[in-house]
């Protein structure tokens, strides 16, 4: 193999778009995430994916995403902050292509649903829609957006409120086996991927004499 | 199949463990980075398992990470504040439980790189340690550290300085091929996979009549 080095300044030189290839590859295998939010229960419904879906906590169970205030995903933005709720929805292999079209620049008043033809789904109790073809939808209550002054995006933390998942897909001590569900990961802007599990450890402990 | 909801009070009443792996799994499929820091040069060397990387731009080229102040991942958090500098090292799958092992709490003057076996690697130019075995490997200056007060964690924030990557994995267009570098993707926190594609899809465009 041979190693290819890139400096701060070939970053810097480099066409815009093969930036945006090359940079949005750096961080690893992202979660898939498709948002569901609207303008009231069956109102004005938006999908967009999301690609950078981020853990912040387990107790509170809180997660964040990052959003750019002004792009494609500003209906979205606009939504869970007017309403302060939506629903996280795993995007699933079988409907990658349907979930990455979410991204293509609709007018606001035309809904992704019906573009993609994934299936709004409510809960009794819950006004933003979620997507029924998900096996594993969180519905989110808006704690606070928290602004990232480097580059003009905003960090999204939302409290997970419910869950729905495959009850076969949880194990006993509370794992969810995301490949049975076939969650997909992203590479890039663009490139889907299934996962297949390779190994499962413990708790990580130091090894003698140290433990 | 038999769907499971869990509310917010189902999930408040969980035992912590419990919680703390189904929560952990909730966000999908998660990186998984090592971050190399030191006290300088070949100096008090550390390494530890990090799965919230999370892309925040690409030009300027910013990543982000979660890091909890009061954890094993204390004496990473103060190295990068006091030398401004780190390394991230994308995990592949062939040495997955060393790099799972580097979760373990070894006392502050202990290397997780000696403990696990992983080989500390140096840029000339460049004073935090990476890991020679990793296929993808970025030098990070710190650029901002942002509180997050709902449970008190930070968002580091850190601009990509240099990628060091195999020449054969990035495609004509910047696309890095993560799966030909058996490149790992985590959920929740112990299962590791390796990733398959299963699509690449162009720019997202609105299907007519809203082209």
């Amino acid at each position: 193999m041979s190693e290819l080095h890139i400096s701060a300044a070939d970053l810097a030189a480099m066409d815009k778009r093969y930036r945006a290839t090359f940079v949005n590859c750096l961080s690893g295998a992202k979660s898939a995430c498709v948002v569901g939010s609207s303008q009231g229960r069956r109102q004005q419904e938006n999908l967009a994916i999301v690609t950078s879906v981020v853990h912040i906590g387990a107790d509170p169970p809180l997660l964040g995403m990052i959003m750019r205030p002004h792009t494609v995903r500003r209906d979205t933005l606009e939504n869970i902050q007017q309403h302060g709720i939506y629903t996280l929805n795993q995007v699933a292999t079988p409907w990658v292509e349907q979930a990455h079209h979410t991204a293509a620049r609709y007018p606001a008043d035309v809904s992704e649903f019906a573009q993609t033809g994934l299936t709004p789904w409510y809960a009794d109790h819950f006004d933003a829609p979620g997507v029924a073809e998900s096996p594993l939808r969180l519905a989110m209550q808006l704690r606070e957006c928290i602004p990232i002054a480097l580059n003009n995006t905003q960090l999204v933390i939302g409290q997970i409120q419910d869950v729905w998942v495959d009850e076969a897909a949880v194990n006993a001590d509370g794992q969810v086996d995301l490949a049975a569900l076939q969650i997909a990961a992203v590479s890039g802007l663009d490139t889907y991927h299934q996962l297949t599990p390779v190994g499962r450890f413990d708790y990580a402990k130091p090894k003698p004499p140290y433990e």
